[in-house]
């Protein structure tokens, strides 16, 4: 069984993805983020995103009640319905989840958070409590093993749902890290806005064809900005029993194949 | 089994409606609307709903591509996911699925449409293409009774599917006819802003307590605007075998027990 983790681009050609999942001979999980569709909603809405900069500068979108109900708008809405729209024209029996729907990410709500506003330069770190996040510590595996059992591809998306049963923003990432411990998952491919990972981000010829995560840290050193939480998510999918993530680039034609044929970056234990 | 359908009010209160499900005894599934949803997000965005109006009178929602984008924003995100978040947090383990996933509402789309705009008072009829409507035709039901086996409850909401693959808006009330049929449901309850059918809108006491479908036309009689569609809703889903049908207020305590319980409207056979 394969996971297969898309990123939350509008850059994505998603005729062109369904076209090549569809040439796929094994059963398969899809993940999506949604990050752009968020983006424009909460322009559209005249809402400003608020990002929390914890003390060791870890980055996270301030995810109030009224930030969440835009988030399912654009991730539970918008996004999975239009992606699982265009694999079901292509094909693909696609039934599109989001972590809240039967349990299927079960997270541990933060109850506060430390941090501060990065849109209030200057400002102290203080208590943030009205923030839905949390973490996904299970993922309901019936209910995944029965969809599959039954030919279904499901395709799911944040948010997840708290053990007090509370909608909450969880990383996509770690997530997935969960899916493969307890799906005993051992391949994955992850699509993004980049050929793989780059020695230097301006020359395309530094792309890393092959990789081991023993060398996490030299990989580390290569990733930029977003590029490091896939590193680390990574890094947490093999911690987890994953033996092989490919890596490659979601605007390309057949990316899924390129990727599995090794065009993009192969990471092995 | 019973397929209950809940209307698309923000008057509902979810938790009193979760707690009567909660001590229901026997399957069911639900489908809810979120009209209000949608009119309140569309406002939020600055755009404006158009309503065609049919020769023959009858009003629907122009459905262009971009409203479509709100539409699945507001009745498979926000509602649809707020609805499973209540239930779960209650106990229900509520499974939330458009009619696009897994093929579950089939529609045949209308390639064109004629009619004139509610909002160009003085038109002419014309015929309006970039619309993204349908009939729903067919009910995946491998699916539902596969959610069902294993003690899910389905949270059904529109849009529907077309047989080109398309994401199309698609009449609640006709859908849930359909199921009626394919699932071979017999109790139906219908929750709305409303105590029941009533013979004089604006005296409560003049509920209607028991009624045939045979007297059809003395409850198209009675029934004013949108109520005239649950109508013609129910008399589509008797015929397509519906035993009984209770209708009931959504905003009231215990809900859905005190419509079982005949304080609402019973319509038999």
């Amino acid at each position: 069984m394969l996971l297969i983790k898309i990123g939350g681009s509008k850059k994505f050609d998603w005729e062109n993805i369904a076209k090549d999942l569809k040439e796929l001979n094994t059963p398969y999980i899809l993940v999506h983020g949604a990050n752009e569709y968020m983006k424009e909603i909460c322009k559209r809405m005249g809402e400003t995103e608020k990002i929390i900069i914890s003390p060791s500068g870890y980055e996270s979108r301030y995810s109030d009640s009224k930030t969440m109900d835009i988030f399912l708008q654009a991730y539970s809405g918008l996004a999975n319905k239009r992606i699982v729209e265009v694999l079901r024209r292509n094909g693909i029996d696609a039934i599109g989840l989001s972590g809240v729907d039967g349990g299927l990410w079960k997270a541990t709500k933060k109850e506060k958070i430390i941090g501060r506003f990065l849109e209030e330069p200057g400002s102290k770190n203080k208590v943030i409590r009205d923030n839905y996040v949390g973490k996904v510590d299970h993922v309901n595996v019936k209910l995944i093993r029965l969809l599959l059992d039954n030919n279904f591809v499901p395709v799911i998306t944040a948010p997840a749902i708290s053990s007090e049963g509370e909608i909450v923003n969880v990383d996509n990432d770690r997530a997935v890290a969960v899916m493969v411990r307890e799906l005993s998952i051992k391949d994955m491919i992850m699509l993004f806005e980049a050929p793989g990972l780059l020695r230097d981000l301006d020359d395309i010829s530094s792309l890393v064809k092959n990789i081991s995560i023993k060398n996490f840290d030299e990989m580390l050193k290569y990733a930029k900005a977003r590029m490091k939480k896939k590193v680390l998510g990574a890094k947490e999918a093999f911690d987890n029993g994953l033996e092989r993530m490919y890596w490659g680039d979601g605007r390309i034609k057949s990316p899924v194949s390129n990727c599995l044929q090794g065009k993009g970056t192969i990471i092995s234990r």
